[in-house]
Formats: C-alpha cells, structure tokens, sequence
C-alpha cells in the first residue's frame, strides 16, 4: 500500500483537493459568500458581505487527542472539524471556510489520509463549512489543524458577559461523549440502542449551530461551548466575566444512557466533548432562549463569589464535594 | 527554568495574550477591520467591510524545517510569520488576523515559546497582522502553524491567470535566503556586510505586501510567491495556467553577494524562502508593474509548450541543463 512518503506532496494535495471537490462542497456555502479561489493557490480569496467574522483554530495530535488504530480515521478527521464547529456555534456564528493543514509521518498510508480527510468532509457537508486550501507537512505524529472562519448575525456571545444574578444554562444533555468513551475503554462498544447512541456520541459529537444562532438572536450575549467538561468551562467562562456561580446539581440534564454508569453527574459535570453551549442572561431572557432552541436547561445561576468560583448544590442545599474534573493540556 | 509543562496550557495562554497585549499590536489594524474578540474566547471576532478576504496557513516543524539549537526561536516565529504574511502578499493583499497554534513538548522551556513569540510579534508589528486567537496543544516536537486571513483591494492575483506571450518577472533579486544558509552552514556568519545581508535575508526574509499591491493595481492577474525557489514555483505556476515558460538565465537578479558564492545562479534559481513575487502579463502592463515597484526585472515568456514545463537559456539562446531544484516536502 502507498505512503505519504510514496508520493510526495503536490501528488498528495491534488489526490485531498480532487477529494474535496468531489463533494461539491462549495453548494453548501454561506450567503453573502463567493469562493474565488479555492485549493492549489497561495490563499484562499472570497467575496464577504460586511458583517461580523469569527475565526478559531483547534488542533488534534496523535497519542494527545487520539491513538492511532484505537480511533478510526474518519472519527479523527470528523472530531478535528467538529471541534472548529462548534467554537464557532459557542459565538452564535455559522461556519464558512476551513483550512486544513496535515503534520504526517512519510510512513503513513495514503489510505489513512483519505479517511481522515472522508471524515472532515462528512462534517463540512453536515455542518455547511468549505475546505478552501490548507498545508501539508512532514512530521513526526499524525496532527490535524482546522482553522475556520464564520460568520454571526448580530454581536457574537463572549465568554466574559455574565452578570451577577444571570441565569446559567446548557443547550442540551451532558455526559454522553465521556459515557461513550467509558464504554468504549471497557470493551463495550454498544449492546443495546443506549450504549451505541452513547459511542456515536464520543465519535461523533454534534456541535451546535443551530441553538447558538437561536441563542444569540434570543439577545443572550454570554456563551461558550462545554469543550472540556461543564465545570472547567464554566470557571473559564466565570472568571473571565468576574463572578462565581452556584449551580444546582439536580439541575444539570444528563444524556440518556449515563444514568447506568457509575456516578452518572460525574459525566455530566467532568466529561468533555458534549458540545453543547452553555450560556448565561437574565433568567427571563434565559428562558426565552431555552423555548427558542427546545432543549437545554437552567442549571443555576451567576453569583457575586470569587471569580471563577463554581459551588455545587445538592438537592437539600448543601454544598458538594467535586474533584476537579476536565481536562486541560500540556500537565 | 520552567518548562512548558510546569505551567500548563491556562498559565501559558495567559501569559502570551499578556506579550501580545504589551505589543499594542490592535494599533497595526487595517482600515475596514474592527476587533470585537480577541484571544481567549472561543474564536475571534471582528467587524470587516464588504471586500475580498484571502486565507491561508502555513506550518513549520521542528527538524523538518528548522532545528533546536540552530535556529533562534525567534527567527522561526519571525519565519512562521512571515511565511503566511508572504502568501498574503502573493495574493496582492494586505495581513489582517493571525490564529497562532503551538505544538509545544512538555520539556520545552517557557523562555523559549516567549522568544518564539515575540519572533512572531515583531513580523505582526512589521507587517500589520494581528494575532487574534490560538491553540496551545501538547506534542512530541514543536510545530508552529500560523493561519492568516487578508484583504485585497481588487480581484486577486492567482497562478493559472497566465497566457503564451505573457512576460514573466520577478519583484527583486533572488538567492539571498539560500546563499545565507550557505553561509550558515559553512560557518561564516557574517564576516562582512555582503554575507551579513545574505544571513540576515536567510534569518528574517522579508514578504513584498506593498510590491503585491502595487502589481495587481497595475492590472497584473496572475501572480505567487517564490517561496521553494524560482523553478519549482515557476513550474507551478506555468502548470496552473496550462502554459510553459522560456526563461533567460542572465536577466533573472540575483542577490547582491550570492555572486561571490560557488554557482550563483543555482541560488538564485532554486533556493527557497526569499518571498519576491513572480508574476505574469502583458508586456506592457509587466513594464508597467516593475516600474510602479521599483525593483525586479523580466526573466522570460510564457510559452505555448507543455503545461509545466520550464526552460532555461543561456546568452546565446541555447537551453541549459539545470538541476531539479526546489523543496518539496514529505518525499
């Protein structure tokens, strides 16, 4: 079987640009966006209408975010624009172009690059984002970088907008990914509908544009995505807005099937990867948001605490122990 | 010392928005480019005009295309940099906003991703691009992967835009960047101001923005970068235009000092990363472009040959026999 080695660069990004262009991806462009050149120039170019731009860029690496033959190609290029999405959901914006750029070993099989790239497209087709160019690269370990640009409708959702006295929300069930993932490392890899809705929840998450946009429009103006688990991100989002937060154990929706799990809230609070928003505004506004998106509940509220201070309440009022739970890099 | 993994990804995140924020670099923003979210969210966001936007990325990897202990960190941040302002250039636009991902291992000393950086904010301050978000992620060797969006006053510069009959030039002098590795590698670094332009060319190439402008406002279309060297570029901009090309060797410039260097013109001919512009038209409006730069002179014609395919004269108009020359990687 061919490596990358085998046949080089250029040979390599006109086999991933034909691949793309197969996927006639450019029909599920953005209004008030015109590609003018795609792959295979110095840069990308398109026509933008005047608006508000986002732009993120989230990177997997081999034995970090994921181990090769214990994740399947298409999952890792799946999550790796997965992840771009959903940034761009977490400011109530719609994803418009990605570059992608690929660190591979020579030795690695072309055949692997193509099911990582099948996996990147299957998430631009669902998700309505366009491979306009990117880099490949001789590295040591497999690494994956997206880089994308959306577009939002209105003032995007910041990290640092809640207020004392906000409600805090999450757009959706928590738990489901890091449930899929227990199962998953304990050999079960799905007996019964749960448990597989379970895995597909780890290998292919959801991000959530359409809540975001519902959200923003709703005149909510804090918001992120739980990436790394609901307390870690609700301290980032709490300290970077300078309040606390209490929220209400009882309160936290958990996914369907992590109630079998063991200490199934340690999912919902510690497990990352959901992809779902959590935001905060005034509990009226809260609300309406909520209705707006159909799912999602309030799971407490911001206080005038210590900023980045996140208590937990069980169902009698008393404040919890909770390890620290999520995940952060580099330690 | 510190290392990376003493720190961890939040410390470490804090700590380079602070460098950024020091630099004031917000103050090098385009016209029609407002900042509304910069580092530390979930993505960044910025109110833009109605125009054309170009993106792109580019990435560098520790013993792929630099190495520890040889190059100084900041000229690999200076050179992940400018790499991607050079695509830009390429483009005939202007750099608006760098997303900057780091792989970093968790052995790798702090003082070095601080030097690292502050590479990458002295080409911001430079070139006018602003660092508006990144991902620090955990890795088995250092890479360094910049992606850049642009704007452009008029329809870009592309690579398939040239016809048979087009003249063909450069925007300056050529082989800088390979006579100074040479130098390097020999171990003379500078023993007079010749060779110490040379080193410097090799250390901090400097990207042709204005010299990009000034060609596609002067109705050029077609246009790249010489970033692997002026035969491997041309060969692929002549095969994106399904044209050949016909160069005469004695007028393509070749940097001052390269001439004191074994075969001068190999440099100039296949040494990389020197980041003139090489572009094509109508005589005419070629003339027209080189005088508005300043600098650079016409090296040949597009031909009516095979697509691709690159010939090399000598004075007295007989083909040479050249060396494939240029990098390309993974092979």
């Amino acid at each position: 079987m061919a490596t990358v080695g085998d046949i080089g660069e250029l040979a390599l990004v006109e086999r991933l640009g034909a691949q793309v262009g197969a996927a006639r991806l450019s029909r599920a462009a953005r209004p008030g966006f015109h590609l003018r050149i795609g792959i295979g120039d110095d840069a990308a170019a398109w026509h933008g209408d005047a608006g508000i731009w986002v732009a993120t860029t989230d990177t997997m690496v081999e034995d970090v975010h994921f181990t090769r033959g214990k994740t399947p190609w298409r999952d890792v290029g799946w999550k790796a624009m997965a992840a771009n999405v959903s940034d761009v959901a977490a400011m109530g914006g719609a994803p418009v172009s990605a570059l992608v750029t690929l660190g591979l070993p020579r030795g690695l099989d072309v055949a692997a690059v193509d099911d990582l790239y099948a996996g990147m497209i299957a998430a631009c087709i669902r998700y309505g984002a366009l491979i306009v160019g990117g880099d490949v690269v001789s590295a040591g370990e497999v690494f994956v970088t997206v880089a994308m640009t959306g577009v939002c409708g209105a003032e995007p959702l910041r990290r640092s907008a809640a207020r004392p006295g906000d409600a805090i929300a999450v757009s959706g069930p928590l738990g489901a990914s890091a449930g899929g993932l227990h199962l998953l490392q304990a050999g079960r890899s799905g007996a019964n509908g749960a448990e597989e809705a379970l895995v597909r929840a780890h290998r292919r998450p959801e991000p959530q544009i359409e809540a975001g946009q519902r959200i923003l429009h709703s005149g909510i103006r804090c918001g992120m995505d739980v990436s790394d688990g609901l307390l870690l991100d609700l301290r980032r989002l709490t300290k970077a807005s300078g309040v606390g937060a209490k929220i209400e154990a009882a309160r936290v929706p958990v996914a369907p099937g992590v109630e079998m799990l063991p200490e199934p809230l340690s999912f919902a609070l510690g497990g990352g990867e959901d992809y779902q928003l959590l935001f905060a505004g005034p509990p009226q506004v809260v609300e309406q948001a909520l209705e707006s998106i159909g799912a999602g509940a309030v799971i407490g509220e911001a206080t005038p605490d210590e900023p980045g201070v996140v208590r937990v309440m069980d169902a009698e009022g008393r404040e919890m122990e909770v390890a620290s739970a999520g995940w952060e890099h580099l330690r």
